[in-house]
């Protein structure tokens, strides 16, 4: 494990490439074709790919500047090796369906994994104010301008939880359908739609599960600190290590993790290996 | 039909009663449970019923001082007729799922009806700050505190259209769903889990289909001025007036609601007549 600077120093960094994040995304976030005067630009380009790119090229320039050693593992660019043993792992644009539409729920994911493991994770949704973040014993949410400390809920029986994934298309037919479709049923509430923006909810008390499929490595790797900081487990559906994507399921306590896991182990299946570090 | 005021009159009122609305929500949302010195509240009662009844009764505190001749419908109190011919139909929290899991994606809806039809529209999310309203020739949004007018997408092809709904689960078997389901595998994208603000996305030209199902009038009232306005169309699964709520398409235009209205109207049914007025 590479020797590590004080939390407060890389959340410091973290919160610099979400700010650098942001500035790049919001001009494309609905772009002003029906604003008085601006022509229908959205028929020239595509906005959510230009914000995606721009955000990345933000936060790489960040860490070139403030973190030359460190890697860069990012959704647009691929893996950029660094030489310190530490990764930043990056979505720019997680949930560019809610961008395209308008839906101010897409967020930027931002972690920082030692080779092993994410040591931190940062959500922020920029449009919003709204950022939540995790690293060591640091784990706060600034929502409305109000900063409040990240604890999960004490659900325990799947009758009482909720339930959050992005989409009823992402479970595959044949197995991952029918295990989601009985969780479904046994809980209070189901919603879909959300991408990373359930989890930074689930991790500030707001809901009890997320059960996804068909996720990158860079759609989980920040949730994973922030969730367990907060209280909560996250795992695939195995009940092992989630940093590899693929199937996860993301619990605000042990109880409600243990009960979906009853159901949804029947259809777990293995990720494959991370393209960087020993995770 | 009653003696109208003016527009900007009848919009200044809906103004009142959307500010009215936030300010009576916004205690109840993300209760402060997590806040830094505070108790887990959310046990002890339920934000979402206490914001709704909050918010209805500030609606009908304002109307009964400046508009005590109108009649007014509401999802929590019901229908109080008036003598003006006119009634202001509301849903205090139009998605409550929404609300309840820290998503800001539920509204405030607003209308104005005649007798026989909504003559005025009003969309608020008063946690972000945004608000989408018409009334005759005036239509508009107020996004990130920009002003733009109203106007919908030129998409004409299902295999160009993003569609939306709230909820797969929505939808009934033996019909629906299988209409619902065709028509999603035509469209490029389909979406769920955003109840009211996805018309409102549509009105600012951000998508171009909200398909649903078991909407109550005061769940779409609010919507047919607003889309209108915009260029847009809304029916009926059977292309017929859509004010008594249950089955809606919302669309972008002429074309692209045709498109969609073929493959929906074999699954069409009557909703029940309105609990007012002519319509």
């Amino acid at each position: 494990m590479p020797t590590l600077a004080p939390a407060h120093e890389l959340l410091a960094i973290a919160h610099q490439l979400a700010d650098a994040a942001g500035a790049a995304i919001l001009p494309h976030f609905r772009n002003l074709d029906g604003v008085e005067g601006k022509r229908h630009a959205h028929l020239a380009f595509d906005p959510v790919t230009a914000g995606d790119k721009a955000a990345e090229a933000a936060i790489r320039a960040v860490l070139a500047e403030r973190r030359p050693e460190d890697g860069v593992f990012g959704e647009e660019e691929g893996h950029e090796p660094g030489t310190s043993g530490l990764t930043w792992v990056v979505d720019p644009i997680d949930g560019t369906r809610a961008f395209m539409s308008g839906v101010p729920l897409w967020t930027t994911l931002i972690a920082l994994h030692d080779g092993e493991r994410p040591i931190l994770g940062m959500i922020d949704q920029s449009y919003l104010g709204e950022r939540v973040w995790a690293c060591e014993a640091e784990a706060w949410a600034r929502l409305s301008g109000e900063r409040r400390q990240l604890t999960t809920r004490t659900t325990a029986r799947l009758e009482d939880a909720t339930l959050f994934a992005t989409d009823p298309g992402m479970f595959r037919e044949g197995g991952e359908d029918a295990a989601f479709g009985a969780l479904s049923r046994k809980v209070r509430m189901t919603r879909f739609g959300t991408d990373g923006y359930a989890y930074a909810m689930l991790a500030v008390g707001q809901l009890d599960l997320v059960v996804e499929s068909q996720n990158a490595p860079y759609d989980v790797m920040s949730h994973i600190p922030i969730i367990e900081a907060a209280g909560g487990v996250v795992t695939d559906w195995a009940g092992g290590d989630a940093q590899r994507g693929g199937q996860i399921v993301a619990a605000a306590n042990r109880a409600v993790h243990g009960a979906a896991l009853e159901i949804l182990r029947e259809a777990a299946q293995k990720a494959p290996p991370l393209p960087f570090g020993k995770g």
